[in-house]
């Protein structure tokens, strides 16, 4: 079985929205989506970086995230056919481990905790896909990399690049996908 | 630079004492230590199976462990020559992925965030050695693997055998690989 390694903020968590709704929330700055383009360190992107980064480390932040739209469904297809591995970067923010891996049992209950992992880099990590946001995660790996759209990410086209889960879906299950990987087992 | 993966119980953190330790604390029951070896699901050493394993649930449990000897000496030094990596198996027990961040900033301060991961398996990890106490880890690394002596694995020699932390520096860091690291660089 093919194994397809899968990142959580901004490709199965709205990492962006709730950025922009939690600055909202505590200075009523409202910062509009497109400052955040080619910025890889996004706190840049608001009037008080300071500030916009330590709500990464306020508890409940990545606990709250809105599912991105279409994930729940593909990943558990995938999770038909591939080995799924959940890999995100998640040891900046001690507080957010628990809060991942609680999010995950609410929104992906399919998910067992033998496909989580927590890392504070990715190249240790080895599969025959990634599926990641950030170059960073990528550049490292050796299988396949594809590029899950976000907004830091628009300027470079290094990588095949999905917009979004649909996307993800007609590029790792094709009938044909689905068919040779059910017939090999 | 290579990349030393290291797990954390039994090799790091001193597993066995305080699985007997609290077992007897919670029972009054002494399990004798040689009742652990061979057994791969350690539960099953004491009277009661299924107390035991509750007790991996209880927070503190992996907090408080003991640091074996001379790990942090060792680990140090590893961590001038090669890329080291602290890679463990936490996700059954979510309670213990704080404990075990905060367990290693206590007693390896010297590692950073960048040099951890908590994982489900460790099939997805891949790096030049890995020392652990595990079959189910070591067989699916295709680096060096390295045997770090618990009770539960006493019965095979698969891989090469550490016994200790001492043994763990001759292998790793004779003089001459000390040299050739830094000469590399």
């Amino acid at each position: 079985m093919k194994r397809v390694i899968i990142d959580m903020d901004h490709v199965m968590a709205d990492f962006t929205d709730q950025y922009l709704s939690w600055y909202k929330e505590k200075t009523g700055v409202d910062v509009n989506r497109e400052k955040l383009i080619g910025l890889t360190s996004e706190s840049l992107a608001f009037p008080d970086p300071k500030l916009a980064r330590s709500l990464l480390f306020v508890p409940g932040f990545f606990r709250t995230m809105k599912v991105m739209e279409g994930s729940q469904a593909v990943v558990k297809e995938l999770n038909e056919v591939y080995d799924v591995q959940i890999v995100s970067s998640a040891m900046e923010f001690p507080q957010s481990l628990i809060e991942k891996y609680e999010w995950l049992q609410e929104h992906f209950p399919f998910i067992s905790w033998q496909q989580i992992a927590f890392t504070g880099n990715k190249k240790i990590i080895k599969g025959d896909y990634m599926i990641d946001d950030h170059f960073k995660n990528l550049d490292y790996f050796e299988g396949e990399r594809v590029l899950f759209t976000a907004s830091h990410n628009l300027l470079s086209d290094k990588y095949t690049r999905v917009n979004n889960w649909e996307e993800v879906r007609a590029l790792l299950l094709p009938e044909t996908v689905k068919k040779q990987v059910v017939d090999s087992e």
